[in-house]
């Protein structure tokens, strides 16, 4: 087991109670599992965390009673156990005499919105991100697990890249890299791992298949692992054997379109600055066309989250936010690169957290 | 690869427009990845399903164009490729003079409808459960698959029970089934499988950790396997070497509560009468206070979906449809058993689809 720091959920309460403070928010209710984990600790699959004025509860039912209590110990944040109509009236209780309830509008359906009107007596008011926005910045805590998994990552990666050049197909390579990372302390993957070779390599979100990898494939392998909910992502680009000279022009723009994507990275830059220093790199070498997806996304207890790194962005990134730089290039019928790091902005600048070597021949 | 029939989606495309003249809905929109997959068989993460009095279209962006050209071939529905501008302009030009759209409420995001709302001239109308309504009943092409996955599941387990008596930890057990699943054909694991001995096995949904499985543990593994999208889930739960006669009569019981359930299963019972035939075993056996869930739940593309199996559920099943029976009992401090399978409701009764022996001594 690796030694983790706590993560300190209090100071998580706090910049929550602050935001509800600028924007003169009474209550707040989540019933997102990533933002209550994010809260509270608490990782199972049916939980509420109110907070109001003057108290934080989350509020579940008797199947995670035990989970909840362990879980939440060590936070400021008490437990309601209670079926769905109890959960209801002890909410509206907390509430006292104010009457609005401000929830997650992008973590929530509009079902659930509705039902809540109907069964309460309260005016619901929509919030967007506040969660997910406070969640970008990462504390030393959560920096030290997106590295951890980033490390296995690397470790996986660099035991098993021997076996590329031996002809397994795509889902034994990508099954061989998932065994490594959970022999190696992942206690799950961030995703689907993908290896796509030749053709199948022109689809960014290729599935690994039964073909054989074989001489003079470009391959592409995307890939991450979990350390206590927090994920890493990596991509690199392989050429089995000798490689016609066209792909070897591919695999050297794209990575150094992703050398100058982070190298455009630190805090106050614009997401798409960062996007436009990979794309106008693409561009210069004619391939401009066929990078067809945005340039990065924010990892952490989700695997896609803010900050949004494409040509529409214009976040300004910060300290302490953990981003993807992952340009690509996808010709239809031939094959595809793409080169990925998950990278930390420091307060001058950006660390990669995943760190195996960009050589890309096998 | 295992043979498989191809999915009828043109069946499943006219229950919908039935569905949509039973209740007077003029256009429909979805953005659920289930209801889409269902519908079409595209499998990318970002798609919009629009059917109209007279047109059926996936809509999608550039990354997934060619993904979505290739998995709805075969189809009556056709492709629209563009940006989400783009994609706005095209269903307003779909929806010709109709302004209302229909919407799933229980799949969207309260902030997508008020994004729609803002930047469509529509008026929004809610339903709940369009979709996974028709999905309950299945037809042979996906009963086919839940099959398959079914046995991919007997399958890892039977390899694997004899190492259930060789002192494995709870992770090393797990990740051997989630192996000899992926070797067996398993394109996914239905969820993170569930292995839990001795005292960890009293939480109904417990992570495997690191202990050791050791002689006297009862042993709780729930597990499954996805083809082609649909799930298969299973648990047994095995005592290691000689048992406490409390740990055999809570297995038994369990058991014989389980296998009355099933009895229960035919066209036509309500789902609540199943679920009080695994209740009502177990509290005559003086166990009743330790049933904390309910029984069961349909199964398909979602590991859980409707049918819902509880003590509140007054849905009738019916003919086609594939549920889980899955009563246990949870002693805190002492440890928890569970038996489950995904059965079939046949014409006359069920059919097991899971089929793994009973036996619960290793």
């Amino acid at each position: 087991m690796i030694d983790l720091p706590n993560i300190d959920h209090n100071s998580h309460l706090s910049d929550v109670r602050q935001a509800m403070s600028d924007h003169s928010i009474e209550n707040f209710l989540t019933i997102d599992g990533v933002s209550i984990r994010w809260l509270s600790s608490f990782t199972g699959s049916a939980g509420k965390l109110l907070i109001t004025g003057s108290s934080s509860h989350l509020l579940t039912d008797g199947r995670y009673a035990d989970q909840a209590a362990r879980e939440i110990s060590g936070t400021a944040i008490e437990l309601f156990v209670g079926d769905g109509k109890q959960q209801k009236e002890f909410i509206a209780a907390q509430m006292r005499s104010s009457k609005t309830l401000t929830l997650e509008a992008d973590r929530i359906t509009w079902g659930a919105v509705e039902e809540l009107k109907k069964e309460m007596d309260v005016e619901v008011l929509p919030s967007n991100g506040l969660i997910s926005d406070l969640r970008q910045v990462k504390d030393p805590s959560e920096i030290a697990r997106i590295q951890a998994a980033a490390s296995i990552a690397d470790s996986a990666l660099m035991q098993l890249l021997p076996d590329l050049g031996g002809q397994p197909t795509e889902l034994e390579f990508a099954r061989a890299l998932d065994s490594a990372m959970f022999d190696l302390g992942a206690e799950a993957l961030s995703f689907e791992t993908i290896c796509a070779s030749g053709p199948n390599g022109a689809a960014p979100h290729a599935r690994p298949s039964s073909r054989v990898i074989r001489a003079r494939d470009l391959v592409v392998v995307d890939f991450g692992a979990v350390i206590d909910g927090y994920h890493s992502d990596m991509t690199r680009t392989y050429i089995v054997g000798d490689a016609d000279q066209s792909s070897w022009d591919m695999i050297n723009s794209v990575t150094e379109a992703q050398e100058r994507g982070c190298e455009m990275v630190h805090p106050g830059v614009k997401a798409c600055e960062v996007d436009d220093a990979c794309r106008s790199h693409l561009s210069d070498r004619g391939l401009g066309e066929y990078f067809v997806h945005g340039t990065g996304h924010g990892v952490g207890l989700e695997i896609h989250e803010a900050p949004w790194i494409n040509g529409k962005s214009s976040e300004v990134l910060e300290e302490a936010q953990v981003v993807t730089v992952e340009p690509g290039v996808y010709l239809p019928g031939v094959g595809g690169v793409r080169v990925e790091d998950t990278v930390l902005i420091t307060s001058s600048g950006f660390r990669r957290l995943t760190a195996a070597p960009k050589v890309p021949i096998v």
